[in-house]
This record gives C-alpha cells, sequence and structure tokens, in this order.
C-alpha cells in the first residue's frame, strides 16, 4: 500500500508541474477571474457542500466538541468561504514584480523577479475551510496545490474540492491546479513528505501532533509553526493602564490561537504586578505565579518548571519576576518558541534593545501578541505563520508562496 | 562513535547559539574590523600556514591531480585568500535593512527588518580556502559559523581557523563565532545534518557526491546546487556573430565550473549551425550531435540518450535541434537542473517568452551562461549557487545569508 501511494503522489504530481508552468504564466486578471469563478461555485454548490459535510457529521464519533465545531459548515461558514475567495482575488498579485535591478559595468542588466514556488503540498486536520483558502491562495501566486485533508472531513473536502476545481476550469484554469488526495490511507501522507523534486513546500495546517510529524517526516521544505510559547514583558517604564489592556488582550481576547499570550514577564520595578494579575483574573484566566512573591504570591496558583514552556491555548497564563529588560530576554531565548512577543515600555531606549534581542517571527513595542495574523499585517490572508528562520517568517502570505529567479538581459556580453 | 559525535554537534551548537546571538548584535563596523583584522593575521601567519599545507600534500595519497591542485597552497594563494577576506569586510551589510515599512489604520507600524540566519553549518571538500570564504561571508551577515572540512585538508584547515578566530578575537568579537569540527569521523557531518534546531542552515561545497549526501540526509534546510545541466538556446533570430562568442564562451572559457554550457540547443531554421559546432570544435571541444543530422552529421560525435542528463564539466558539449523556442524550452524543463540557461536571439518577444517560461535560478538573454557567479552579479563574494526553489536561488551572497523578523510599534492597540 506504502507503494501504491508512492505511486499515486509520484502520478499526481506529474499533473501538477504541469499545471503549476501553465498557473506561472497565467495573467493576474485571469488568475483573478477563477478565483471569482470558485466563489460563484461555491455559493451555488452550496446545499451539496451542506450534505457533504453532515454526512461527514453523521459518521464523526470518537471527535470531542472542538474537533466538531471546526468540522461543521452552515450557510454562513460557506458564505464566509466564499467571500474569502473573493478576497484573496483581490490581492496584489507578487508574480513578476521586480525586486531589485542593477546594471553591471559590462552593461548586463541582472533583475531580480518574483515567480511562482511551483508544486505545493498543504496537509490539513479537520477545518474544510482549509480546502478553499489553501487552494485559492496557492493558485493566486501562481502554484498548483495538492491537499490532503483530514478522513473526518472527507466528503466536506471532497464537495468543496469540486466547487473549487469547476470554478477554476470555468475560467480557462487547468483542472489539476488544485488535486485532493483521493485516499485517507496514511502512508499517502508519507508519500507527499517524501516527494522531494516532486512537491516543492509542504504547509501543515492543524494541530501540533500534525506539524511535528510534518517536521519530523519531510524531505521536503516545510512553512510552520509548532509553538506559539508568547511573551509579553512588562517593562518597569510601562503605563500601566496601557500594559493591563495589551496583557489583557494578549491573553484572554482569544485564547486557543497561536499569538496568545502564555506568559507575562513583569520587571521588578513595575509598581503594579498585582493589577495585572488581577486583570487577567476579572477576564477569567488563572494565573500561575511563584507563592513566595510578596506582591502576587497571595492571588497566583503555584507555577511549576514546566509552565514555562507550556503552550496552555486556554484561559491559564503563568508570570515571572525579571529584573529588567535582559532578563526578559533570556527568558524568552529560554522557553520561546520564536513566534510572537512584546514588550510594555514607554522607555524607547529599553523597547528597541528588546526588539532587536528578541529572536521571534514577530515582535512588537505596546501592542497585543493577537496581532500575529496576515490579514491584521494588511498582507490578506495568510496560509500560516512561520516559525522558521529560511525563506519567511511570521504570517505567511501571497508573497511566501513565491520565490524569485535572476534574469538577465546583454547585448552578447561574454565573461572572456 | 555516533553518540560521542551527536554529543559533540550538540555543545558546539550551544557555543554557536551564544556567539549568535552576539553577532547578531554587533554593528557593521566592528564586523568589518573583525575581518580585516582576519585578513591582517592571515598574513602574519602565512608561513605557518603554508607548512601546515605542506603536511597535509605529505600525508596525501590516492588523490588525483586536480584535488592535489584544490589542496594546494602557495604564498600567491594565501595572499588571495586574505584579500578576498578585505573584499567581504567592504560589502554593504545587509542586517537591519527596513525591507517593507506599512502603517495599519490603528496606527501600529509594522517593518520587515533583516536578521541574520543565526548558527551555519558550511561542509566542504579538499580547498582549505573554504575555511575563510565560508568563515567570514558568515560573520558578515552576523551568523556563526560551523565548519567541517575535508580530512586531506585538516592541517591547512586548521592553520587557518586559528588565524581566522585570531583576528575575530584581536577586533573584540566572540571566539566561538567560527569553530570547526575537531574531528575527521564522517559521523560528526551525519550529526550536522540531523541537528534541527541546533544548526539553521547547512551549505555543502564541493563535489556532487558530497551535495548529493547532504542533500539526501539534512533534517535542516539546505542551501546548494546538484548540477549544474546549462543550455544555451540559439534562435533563428539570433545574430551568427553573437551566437558564436556566446556558446563559445558558454562552454569553453572554464569548462569546470557550474556555470559552463553542457548542452547547445539550435533552432531548426538557425542558418549556420555548422559554423556553431566548427567555432566549438576549434576551440577544443567534442561536439556530441545526431549523425543523422544533415548540417552537422558528419562533424560530429555521435549522440547518446544520456547525453542530455550529463554534467560534462568538461571540453565536452551535446547539441540538439529543436523547432523553435517552445521545443527548446521543453528540452530544459525535460534535461536541465534548474541552474542557468539562455537564449541568443534578435527577436525580443521570443526571448520574453523563453525568460518568463524557464524555470531556473538564473535565465540570460544574449549573455554567456558563464556570468553565473556572485562577484559577476555584482554581489560580491558568494557562499554557493542555489538551484532549490526556497528563501534564495542563483548566486547566494550576504543577503542569501539573513533573513527578516517583522517588528512592529504600537501605542497601547489592543485587537479587542
Amino acid at each position: 500500500m506504502d507503494q501504491d501511494c508512492a505511486a499515486l503522489i509520484v502520478e499526481m504530481g506529474v499533473h501538477s508541474r504541469h499545471a503549476a508552468r501553465t498557473l506561472a504564466m497565467v495573467p493576474t486578471a485571469t488568475k483573478a477571474a477563477g478565483l471569482r469563478a470558485v466563489a460563484a461555485q461555491i455559493r451555488r454548490d452550496s446545499a451539496a457542500i451542506l450534505a457533504a459535510n453532515a454526512r461527514d457529521l453523521a459518521a464523526a464519533s470518537g471527535l470531542s466538541p472542538a474537533m466538531i465545531d471546526r468540522l461543521r459548515l452552515d450557510e454562513a461558514r460557506v458564505a464566509g468561504i466564499a467571500a474569502a475567495v473573493d478576497a484573496v482575488a483581490g490581492l496584489d498579485d507578487p508574480v513578476g514584480r521586480v525586486i531589485d535591478r542593477r546594471e553591471r559595468p559590462n552593461g548586463l542588466v541582472l533583475e531580480r523577479v518574483r515567480v511562482p514556488i511551483g508544486v505545493i503540498a498543504i496537509v490539513y486536520e479537520s477545518r474544510p475551510n482549509v480546502t478553499v483558502d489553501a487552494a485559492v491562495l496557492s493558485v493566486m501566486a501562481g502554484n498548483a496545490a495538492i491537499l490532503r485533508g483530514g478522513s473526518e472531513a472527507r466528503e466536506s473536502n471532497a464537495a468543496l474540492h469540486a466547487a473549487v476545481v469547476a470554478g477554476l476550469v470555468d475560467a480557462g484554469l487547468p483542472a489539476d491546479a488544485v488535486q485532493l488526495v483521493p485516499t485517507q490511507d496514511r502512508a499517502a501522507v508519507g508519500a507527499l513528505l517524501g516527494a522531494a523534486g516532486i512537491v516543492d513546500l509542504v504547509v501543515p495546517r492543524g494541530g501540533k501532533g500534525l506539524v511535528s510529524r510534518v517536521q519530523a517526516e519531510a524531505r521536503v521544505p516545510v512553512l510552520a509553526h509548532l509553538d506559539g510559547i508568547n511573551h509579553v514583558y512588562v517593562d518597569a517604564s510601562a503605563d500601566p493602564a496601557m500594559a493591563e489592556a495589551v496583557v489583557v488582550d494578549a491573553k484572554m481576547r482569544r485564547t486557543g490561537v497561536c499569538g496568545a499570550m502564555e506568559t507575562l514577564l513583569i520587571d521588578r520595578d513595575y509598581p503594579r504586578p498585582a493589577e495585572l494579575v488581577e486583570a487577567l483574573q476579572r477576564a477569567g484566566c488563572e494565573v500561575r505565579g511563584d507563592p513566595l512573591e510578596a506582591s502576587i504570591g497571595e492571588i497566583v496558583v503555584p507555577v511549576r518548571d514546566e509552565d514555562w514552556d507550556t503552550e496552555y491555548l486556554d484561559a491559564i497564563c503563568s508570570v515571572a519576576f525579571v529584573g529588567g529588560v535582559e532578563q526578559a530576554i533570556e527568558h524568552i531565548a529560554a522557553h520561546g518558541s520564536h513566534h510572537t512577543d512584546a514588550i510594555v515600555a514607554a522607555d524607547e531606549r529599553i523597547a528597541r534593545r528588546f526588539l532587536a534581542a528578541v529572536d521571534s517571527a514577530i515582535v512588537l513595542w505596546n501592542a497585543s501578541t493577537q496581532f500575529a495574523d496576515g490579514g491584521e499585517f494588511g498582507l490578506g490572508a495568510e496560509i500560516g505563520i512561520a516559525t522558521g528562520r529560511l525563506h519567511a517568517r511570521g504570517p505567511v502570505a501571497l508573497e511566501g508562496l513565491t520565490t524569485y529567479k535572476w534574469v538577465g538581459t546583454g547585448t552578447g556580453q561574454v565573461r572572456g
């Protein structure tokens, strides 16, 4: 069966490469028209999509209420998926953009031009909307997509994929631009992850189990984040009202997102630490800290060592005192996950030191970590947030789904 | 021993990470001063370096004359290594450069700022100069380097590494900025390649055997090229004098470089194909083609199918006739290695089609493929040429040894 899956992925890869070569040449207006046709088709197919989703829900067993919620579609969610496609159709197309241009003394003109990456595999779990989001982001950046969704959403994904393909074909784009792996055999994921030279990039979308499997097994480049162990450091110079607002938002606006704060670092010289903790508690957060700390010891739950390395994704927060910005930087270096970390401070010199020294994809000064989002960054939709170091960091949107090539134009130059 | 090597690499990695965090903050002038101190130290240590090299040469057995030549140092080569270091010291520093800046409607200002990658491992073979080139490029871009040279050059590498460290320390930079793996145990390479989270990037420098091993085994990102199966397509519209000059230079200027042409594609409507072949032959090149082709059949060596996929790195060239630019594009898609491909044409429409459709790191119009070089591109020294699709393509110079982070500055914004 592993052999069958490997052969299947090779065959799909050939189709994807062919489609990718076509897509790389398609003008922006045609790609946008294709996406608008996809949105229209999703709206037309809404009843069939909801019926397929009802079959998935009926077959679901052993799923948690949270997983059921992620799987469930309704008319509003289908309308939202279609609207998101229209929004991607309106984004600036990075393909063809000249990044830089230099003329050499010999007259050779060298430009770096953005081009699509090629074939992108997206491996995801129960959210059916990823079928559409990932597909249209890939196509808008000129790439072919190979999708592998979770078995619990197979009927929903098949219905949404059919609508995507019908829309693209309507607009004259290749049907193989977006392929859905037709088997739920887990070996197909292994084959995708091992498909060096066939798949150019893998993007995992889902829980930590999925992302860590992809990172451990992949023989092709991966853009992903495993953890969001994000910190807010409140400096002694911080305005207390601002600090409370930022900290409460960073933790409690939504506790289940990767940009949520997990650990609060408080400068020992900050005058109102208990008020920070109490603000979190009023918002419904359990705060874990050192019971021996005079200012907060009596109001916190005792913290354990493992808390500093825990992504709660819940209404829980650890709090530590540090002796200024340097200790905050050290704490983040020891326990952070290179995702998003923030400082609240009035002292610009201290803030600049934090922004420079904290080695995370996103560093923020006087703003909530919950801004870690492609839409909030003005990038439009994102395919994910990357905490690796190469290619793209932070929210990965259309530009992150492209690469570049060098284009040189001469008049017969030889190196001689 | 594998366990020992793994432990060694972890320990070196801790030192490198520490050094990398320091280097990331070092101003350009200090890094440049460090490099100039390295160049001065190499000049001062010239006799010791040459003595070490003599020991390597004396111990060399079973090496080909070409490998001996790559290993051998003399006063001029040592002076050249030092001069190359001074040249890198004068390059523009990408670190700290703001790539883009956007102000959001809520007042949050988001900048993308270039930062070092972190810890870069360079795995290389017999050329001792790589010890210095790779080290100073890494450090100038703010990275720590872990070097693993070939056993045949171990004494030379140790002497050059000592000079590098002495120079850096002289200028106040950390000694661990450049570490040399102290064992020639091959398991150390495996440990480096598997060191996800410790090593951020691996750059292999050497022959195809080394590069393919690194690409196959690495669990960390790799920037490299395996092959340079480069093409020149001569269109019917090409000026024959330009075509001959470009083709002969692309093949024969230096036959052993990765930018050398390996296959010549001639448009069936090009009027003077035999003259192209004869020009190559006059320059000393064996030309392999189809003996049944009327215009060149009697003057070429019969070509075999495997020639189209062969990187000769020698004074040998295959030649094929194609029915116009589309067939040239198809031939390159089937047989190319995504390195460097060129078209000679007077017809701009045809040239633009070629430049857009050929999926290589470098595409050239009316210029020799031998320009595939960081220096020729105006980038200064390069750490290598990359034919992968992510992060950096073509010559990888200082900018390719950096990544970016998002820096957001607010006034207390919360997402709410």
